[in-house]
């Protein structure tokens, strides 16, 4: 009987805990409650204060997302969708590497990465005090910034004075900590095993970011170091025995960008001028990728990562505006911070957070006024790719002038070559007809901008209305789109540039002054939260008596959580594990269900409902923690977090324990199609999980 | 903590039963069974065998839904879609009773329901010897039909000289068994309480089938027998406490039509040539009438009903074949057709029976040859109402000319009051864009049949292809669409109806004969059924070795069950009971999930949690179990069936316990509506529910 199912979750489990751990917070958080949590291994293997490293580090960051080494052999496990770029990179007519998935016989067939590194952690110092010493008394806003970055590139240029070094500043809540993060890259990493793409986006866009999810979201690569197999300090070993209901978890890796340290002030201007325009403009760029790429197998092939991007990024800001509405969130903010300001009247050593709150809300106020111009300059510096490749020759040329040091952070030499690979890769997403429709999407809401607001350089070109004519003409004379001729440009000074006369190029001149005016304006902002942030977030801190974990900000963070269901509405109960039973159920033989034959060959071997699928638990996520290692208390690993639900999409204004849920694919079901669909007995005898 | 909840479902509820059982039927049962399942009456109060009665019979039927009596001063209550004619009756300009409900404050105020009719029963007796020797022997299987219609006819005129008697016999699993059904009608009933159309329809169309479910879907009338409250013999008090998951009910009411005693062959006949075509044809009328009421508030409020019922049948279509196809009910019934086939095989007393079946199927197989065709034919005389009109003013006269006794028995004398207040009623329900628009799509249907399935009369009138001009005339040229004429009509010979020339009456004309030609075919098919069927169903039966429930075909029936959630699928569970704070969160503020103010502050001012909404039961149910009283072991009413979960609209079919549940409206739902929304005091203590 099916409903005899007991959920059994009861408070003797631990109450869902907020936060995204930085490791040093770790060590101050009560080792007898993270025993008592289910945590078995000692505080001091997850980090080592003195070292600065521990288990924690085997957690790496994987070109934006996050990874885990699973052997001593540099073997790393990702989400299927982080690892996308190397099967897209060796997919060719007859070797459909997406759709079929990708298993490695040996080393020699593992495939490289032309663009894929990973970053692991080594060493964290606490740098705010000579951050906070080098901006000179009197500065201003934009002053203050650039004291600020130029100590912070001061600093990484020291630490990457280290051979292999990779080194960054990492701000946390605005400026209430900076820390230098000393780490070193892996630049050779090869794809050995990718499920089906069928497997990996089982329930696609439909089921992307929603409960019961049955989709195998990982793959397998391996670093490499000086042509051999780099052997991690640390590693987490599979789990044999997986999770159950109630089991404790730790969720490990780079959570890219939450925004709970805001004022609720600054809360209502994401909320306008981020995720409505999101949604409303990426949405309707979805629909042009789909029309301009209709019946056009190579169109459809160029625009796939695009359209993944999109969706999750539009699905994504239709979850934070509806829970950030059902949560009432910003009305919750609100009140905290009121809390905080009547606690502040009794507490005048804190009476400078005050106007410092003040301050942040007129700021946002400021911010408002812009909303959608910014947003719209910020976009084109992405998308088309048109503008992206042409703004970007344009700056890199006027900053290659410049010494090094004196350069924006993103065109220093040190970036150059990764500049390079990316303009060479997106090359793969190109599709004129797609991106020239993007284009033409942009225009249209540029055009609708308000007096304030309006972009010079698109008023000029496009003002006559004649939008598409300009758009042929620009795409038809431009050569910044082939590829050839862009690497080129990518070494060729402002004067050479001009010279060309490309009318792509000319446009990206055009909006060149316009780009630096905002981003001006933009640093002098960060440079007043700089100033306000800390100020205000310290009397939060002090007010909240207890450790609070610091906004995500793509350092290395660690939740800890169990694995636990939860009632997304009244009448329904989701259970936390799915099994391949499920992913049979949901079997259309149309995507995005449609399983290949082999698996349904494997599934119909074995009683389904015995093979777990996903689980989910209630770690505090989100975007970046894509591929983050899911490991028991005795640091095993059971799974990869791969997505978090629709309810809980919002948890990046505030953690609702509620429906803070992730989605996690289970390590069993890796295994099982290792083992029972792939029988990759090599690989598996590798992880230390030999085949039955 | 939201997620405590523990499912305590176990064995020792009871497995669920399958099992519409009749009152007769339900005296077989094991009583300790009965006993442990929860059932708190001794057997006999539930049925009298001498008596022919018992509480069983405050069940009745009203209008084709079920109902039940629950004050011994003739109060009533069903679904609100049950009396929805009553408020359609009395809504008008500026008393718009559908959107505001009613209720009223005294008898005087209550709503006189034209057409409204009670059917109580009143008492049972097995005919089946009779019919069957009414037979004579080596007729034909037209001969056989006409000889068992007319040994009914006889039968039901005998019973109805009782004054105030309405009797019918009906057919068990065609033909196992015939029971004359002594009843007596009630034709006075009123309205005296229904919810807002936003609480009776809560989630309309969009939730229709669906868990987890939030409609009060209830409505009160009373019964008035020579002008006094009808005081019922049996009825239902009101239970104070109301259910909890694993609690005992009763299911009781008039199911309408199963199929479970139909051999599979015959069921993929139901399947292609039912189920589909109503998928597929309803389906597009239902876009019809809203294209065509589109900005028409007269036609949007004519065509409501038939748009209601077009939507639950196609729908209901869609889950049948959904369900058929999950829960390979058809190739389950095959399987145990060859056990039973088997089972013949050693019990050669049973042989005939195996040719019978044999019989069904050619039987089945003939009827798919004409599966469309008869399809069409079925829906004309239903819809477009100018088809219904006219062909049953045809046939009415055409009847009328013959002795009582011969007519067909839609058309005996006893049926003409009922008849004509069809026409009338039906009158509100028109709306020429609509209907003609059905029209034109029926004609589009027919005029793709095959070469051996043509309606001629279409293809004599439609066949120049000019179908929308056609139809132009025929609605603008009939005096049948007009309320004062049809009622003239409906006095007409058909001598007096011919002199009319009136076009559309004479394309009725020309479809009578094929009419009558189909429904000899089906005549004589019947007879063929209850020649072959009860010899069939005879040997399954003896098969199974103990009572086997008959398919559902409009009697009295009772299903004995337990409040209990469901699996519907991998992930997910589905908790027995709703409740007002699941209402709140649907409530969009727009249809059909907008709530009327006043429903929103009487929420507003309780823990909407604690308020129980619906809830779900494994009884085994179907259409016409609508109002159905789900009462506890005690005969105390605690809400009222209004719907199955989706999973299970097939069941009609087979019954699968996983997934059989039915939709009730949960009593303190309505308590509270009466009492913190409406403050209905009077009637509350009228109930012996006083207000707190």
């Amino acid at each position: 009987m099916k409903l005899s199912v007991c959920l059994t979750l009861t408070a003797a489990l631990g109450m869902a805990e907020e936060g995204k751990w930085t490791p040093q917070q770790v060590l101050q958080l009560d080792p007898l409650w993270l025993k008592k949590q289910g945590l078995q291994l000692p505080v001091s293997r997850l980090w080592d204060q003195k070292r600065g490293t521990g288990l924690l580090a085997a957690a790496v960051n994987i070109g934006g997302c996050s990874a885990g080494f699973v052997s001593a052999t540099g073997l790393i496990l990702t989400n299927h969708h982080c690892l996308f770029g190397i099967l897209q990179e060796h997919a060719k007519p007859g070797r459909d590497l997406i759709t079929d998935g990708f298993l490695a016989k040996s080393q020699e067939e593992e495939l490289p990465g032309r663009t894929t590194r990973v970053t692991v952690p080594r060493k964290f110092t606490d740098v705010t005090k000579e951050i906070e010493a080098t901006v000179p008394a009197g500065a201003d806003d934009l002053a203050r910034n650039a004291a600020i970055e130029a100590k912070e590139k001061a600093l990484v240029s020291e630490c990457e004075k280290t051979p292999g070094a990779r080194c960054k500043v990492a701000v946390f809540d605005g400026g209430v900590q900076y820390v230098l993060i000393d780490s070193f890259e892996l630049s050779d990493i090869r794809l050995v095993y990718a499920p089906p793409r069928a497997i990996g986006e089982y329930g696609g866009e439909i089921d992307n970011w929603m409960w019961p999810r049955h989709t195998g979201d990982f793959a397998m690569a391996r670093a490499y170091k000086d042509g051999k197999p780099y052997k991690p300090e640390f590693f987490f070993p599979l789990s044999k025995t997986g999770v159950k209901t109630g089991d404790f978890v730790m969720v490990l890796g780079y959570p890219g960008r939450t925004v709970r340290s805001l004022t609720s002030d600054e809360m209502v201007g994401q909320r306008d001028y981020w995720f409505k325009l999101r949604s409303e403009i990426y949405g309707g760029w979805l629909n042009l990728l789909e029309q301009t790429t209709k019946g056009s197998p190579e169109g459809a092939i160029a625009v796939a990562a695009t359209q993944k991007t999109l969706a999750n990024v539009s699905k994504n800001a239709d979850g934070q505006l509806a829970g950030l509405k059902r949560g009432r969130t910003i009305e919750k903010q609100a009140k905290a911070e009121e809390a905080v300001m009547t606690w502040i009247g009794t507490h005048p050593e804190y009476a400078k957070a005050a106007e410092a709150k003040q301050g942040l809300d007129r700021l946002a106020a400021e911010k408002r006024k812009t909303g959608t111009h910014d947003f719209l300059l910020g976009t084109l510096v992405g998308n088309p790719l048109a503008l992206k490749f042409a703004t970007r020759l344009v700056r890199l040329a006027a900053e290659r002038e410049k010494p090094d040091m004196e350069r924006e952070a993103d065109y220093m030499e040190r970036e150059w070559t990764r500049m390079r690979a990316t303009l060479e890769r997106d090359q793969k997403s190109y599709y004129r007809p797609a991106d020239q429709a993007l284009f033409a999407s942009l225009v249209a809401h540029a055009m609708k901008l308000g007096p304030e607001e309006r972009i010079e350089a698109f008023d000029k070109i496009f003002g006559d209305g004649k939008v598409d004519e300009t758009l042929e003409f620009l795409y038809g004379r431009t050569k910044v789109l082939d590829l050839n001729e862009r690497l080129k440009m990518f070494q060729e000074s402002t004067e050479q540039l001009k010279a060309r006369k490309d009318p792509l190029l000319g446009l990206a001149f055009a909006l060149e002054p316009e780009l630096k005016t905002w981003q001006q304006r933009a640093r002098a902002q960060d440079g007043a939260v700089a100033r306000l942030r800390p100020e205000w977030r310290r009397a939060v801190i002090a007010h909240a008596g207890k450790p609070v974990a610091p906004d995500a900000n793509s350092t290395l963070r660690v939740s800890f959580a169990h694995v636990k269901g939860y009632t997304p509405r009244d009448g329904v109960i989701y259970t936390p594990q799915t099994t391949l039973a499920g992913m049979l159920e949901k079997e259309t033989g149309e995507e995005p269900f449609k399983l290949p034959a082999k698996v349904m060959a494997a599934a119909a071997r074995v009683d389904a409902s015995k093979v777990p699928l996903d689980f989910l638990a209630d770690a505090d996520t989100t975007g970046g923690n894509s591929g983050s290692p899911t490991v028991n208390g005795r640091g095993e690993l059971v799974g990869l977090n791969f997505d978090r639900v629709w309810e809980n999409v919002s948890n990046d204004f505030g953690y609702n324990p509620d429906v803070a849920r992730n989605v996690n694919v289970d390590i069993r079901f890796f295994l099982w199609l290792l083992k029972d669909v792939d029988h990759a007995d090599g690989i598996l005898k590798e992880l230390g999980v030999a085949a039955q």
